[in-house]
């Protein structure tokens, strides 16, 4: 049984404790949030005690794990802090929206040894998981070129867009981070052209809601990850790997299978409202891989270092919608 | 080139004219109908010429084959004509409406020894063909559950429901005959179930619109075809093959290619209008293989008997009907 | 707060522990088994406490309701204690396999008045639900044919089909009942063709594992309903509802979304692997809408009567199996 | 009735043939080739002369409309002649290869007044065009991305490589004229990123055969095109415009319409072998549209405007190509 303390119990903080109590190698003993009583909402439902103070946490004893879910600006301290309790990490992206800060806490976790993992959940939803088996397989032949499709419902309130870090870090990141995953691959160049096209007062804060990022991977294959923050048809997420010898893709997912036959149309049940109903499965496959690697003395994946080389390509592709020019990415 | 005379120029005889003109291995020469007029509209369109009458087609030594596709009630005595004639035949379902008139008209082709074969072009169909073809080839495993749906948009004239035979003689036998060449097997009982759910009038006239039959064939398989008159989504034809290791489907096949995504549903083109525009390209097929087994010496198929036996099972199936009963069918 | 015992906990009675356990509106409080230790694995699994006897349950002043998912050969029992001790009841199917043996059940739970549900689950798959709320709405016109496929992946042990009471009673009697919540409206014949084509000892047992069940509705609407006990491609279940205008289908359902595209092929993600993939969110919909009825003061359904209905149909279907011919159904 | 004349009786010219003599509206009088026998088995083959020289042709005062299909090399002077001459022009794209060439003969053609269409053939596709449709009747919304898909199944000769100006002008071009016609907009700036993935050699030959184009159109919406010279599955066209409001899309399309279920897979017919089975059909729709045109005394389109529009984007895609950087493109 890993020990768990969560930090953070909003929405994101909800959802983990959910499954920190449902998973039979976890004993989700303690959570914590600057506000008192969400914490303790959670503790009452899953049978877990509020933590007095995130120092309960970290210096505790009978605390193995602590799955850090709270608000970004804190993640490279508890990072820090939790390292140097010794204590297992699995913590949401991303690290630090500043990389050098981001750079520095994780230096601090590889230097204390602590098995951490950084939470890219998609990596764990079932189909783009199979898609990345498929390919490492050969299923494609090699690799030439990567779609990605990610769009959202709906364009988050302005006070988030202006403390996300902008489009790339914020949503574009989890195809950085697949794209490096399922090619086994890094990219070298990056090129997005951008706009608010959904919402005027997202240009405002400095940041765009529609792009397409084209990047040129250390292969030579070639990326396409077109993002957006608004779409009149739910949550819509597709990934495409064309290769040398097939394609694979793990395409649009319905949320319903009706089908209604009226005339010369066929109405189907659409995609899902929104990512979270989309992928929340891999929420609880992540943890769960996340114990399997600590039970079994293995490094958690993806790694900090995953973590920081994904923001490392949400920098580059943040400098070329700045610029309106390609950008090279330099490892 | 097999010199070719056509009879009955009616919206089928037109399509087969286009064919036959189409066709590189056919000299499209006379072109036969009662009206005319019909056949002159053909004969001009083609470069083909009005044949003076019947006689002059039969007695012809510059026609090698006839394609009968005048009204169901002519067909014995050309089959026969053209027997007599010595002149390869191609004819358009049915033989007969009265079974042994059809059987007789069969024995007289068949005693002369020309090549004929029964225009059941569904057998054409690329996909039912690949269907059967799978089949064949073992990738279902052993026969086991056979589903046919055959649904038109619209319950035809009452005048022409009144002299074509009932539902089962008249639409269902194309998938009776289907199911004996995708099954290589015989039904040794069926029972029909059927109303006139459609058009109240349609059951005035002695048959139905709306009719699920279920047969279980001579290995112990069984097989279930639903027939309709009138859909409010246009034509519609599936067959699936479920077999002892897999199962192997012929799906419904939309006309168009356009997807359109609108809040929780996508709008998809749906199904062909009507049945000639989903096994318009079968008609083509059909004529080459009769074309192919007559240049190369081979029996044509389907033959002239496996035209009486898809008869002989909507015979059972008419029977079964009025019974309320189910029918075993003798061979 | 409803205060509920499960009594069985094997496969099913564990599935239900978990949702009763999930269940906000629950306290999962005693768990009885005629096998202890499986009551005790899932009272530690779910902080709820093994009842010492089932009088301990029924005499119990802190249990509003039972959950019965013990043996078939048990429920009409349980169902009369239950209802004597004045509790809410939710029950597996079914009542019981003996006809008269589960009417005198149903009478006495009501006699009792005490609320009371049949577990047809499948009621409560979110795309049956759909599909059932589009014909409702008209969406399909008057329903003139109902089509249904129910395959499982694998023969069940002859142990099991020897007291299954047959593929009706068992495995086609969720579609009896799926035919009549849709249709909203009973059949009057019915005819099923059968054998034993996946394993021949299942007709040794006297039962059949391949069928098809044609129907005939009051409403002169006609049904087919396809069951096989093993397919080669898991778990296959379909619904399809023709009517006047349209039709409207709850399809094959794909467990993952990955396709692969080599050569002059696509290569999808298939079907789920058993019917409990396939249906297992319905099972916490169900207890939600027992639970919704119950504190709301409403009659949950599907009720006892909606089971002993089904119960009817089947009973017909399986004589008609040894008959070899359409028997009626009385009402 | 246009008396037409066919100039090029190569592969696509044979094409142009069977429709120029299959529709309604046109006299399919003459047909020229540099290598007579080529026209001369077009001629044979539908009732069409041999025009003994092009003279023959432009001179001719029962020749009302001139189908040019001959070498791309050859299409500036024949446009000029054609247009001197007073003959309608239906001409193969591209215009010239040289920019400034094809403008001096689109002027001379524009001078002259005579109806002039260039064949980009796909603008007829029935799926494309209903996908046009739904966009202009504001189903999408605002435009705001385009992603389209254009892969070929295998690299064409080195040597039509070499000759072929270039994956932009002779592959993407099409799919540049589909973004103009679909947004109704016009792009101002494009990037490509390109790589010769399928065959090293054709980067010995100067150019690319897999490639991502980059565009942003004066509205601001944002485009992405990628092609590829070689599949390991057939060629794959596919069309997405997302906007304000939905999204549509003309999709991948099989080429038959079987799936077979085995295990946990689906194995489904793939897409068309190659482009010209995916877009035969718009061969004759273009045509049409051509003969429509001119008999109702409208100015046809596409125009040779259009066509040099294409070229004017393609030009530019290649400069991107060649400097590894955007550039802007001027109207």
């Amino acid at each position: 049984m890993i020990r768990f303390a969560l930090i953070g119990a909003g929405f994101i903080g909800s959802v983990h404790a959910r499954n920190l109590a449902a998973h039979p190698g976890i004993d989700f003993a303690l959570v914590y949030d600057v506000d008192r009583a969400r914490a303790e909402t959670i503790a009452v439902r899953h049978d877990a005690r509020v933590a007095s103070s995130l120092d309960a946490i970290f210096t505790s004893s009978e605390i193995d794990a602590v799955f850090i879910a709270s608000s970004t600006n804190t993640h490279a301290e508890y990072l820090e802090r939790a390292a140097a309790a010794g204590k297992a990490i699995l913590c949401e992206k991303p690290i630090d929206l500043a990389l050098d800060r981001a750079r520095s806490a994780v230096a601090a976790v590889t230097n204390a040894g602590v098995p951490a993992m950084i939470n890219f959940n998609r990596r764990f939803d079932a189909s783009h998981a199979e898609l990345r088996a498929n390919v490492a397989a050969g299923e494609a032949g090699k690799v030439e070129i990567i779609q990605m499709t990610s769009r959202g419902p709906s364009v988050p309130p302005l006070e988030y867009i202006k403390v996300s870090g902008g489009q790339m870090r914020d949503q574009t990141i989890h195809f950085f981070d697949l794209l490096r995953w399922i090619a086994q691959d890094d990219p070298v160049e990056v090129h997005v052209m951008g706009a608010a096209l959904a919402d005027p007062r997202v240009a405002e804060a400095g940041d765009v809601d529609t792009s397409i990022a084209l990047l040129r991977m250390r292969s030579g294959a070639l990326c396409q990850i077109d993002s957006a923050r608004r779409t009149g048809y739910g949550y819509d997420e597709r990934i495409e790997v064309f290769g040398s010898t097939g394609m694979v893709e793990s395409g649009r997912q319905r949320f319903r299978g009706v089908s209604r036959y009226r005339g010369d149309k066929i109405v189907e049940d659409g995609l899902h409202a929104g990512w979270f109903e989309r992928i929340e499965a891999s929420y609880y496959r992540a943890l769960d891989a996340f114990v399997g690697a600590v039970q079994g003395g293995a490094a958690p994946s993806p790694s900090l270092d995953d973590g920081l080389k994904a923001q490392i390509i949400a920098e580059a592709a943040t400098q070329s919608l700045q610029r309106g020019a390609p950008v090279p990415i330099n490892w």
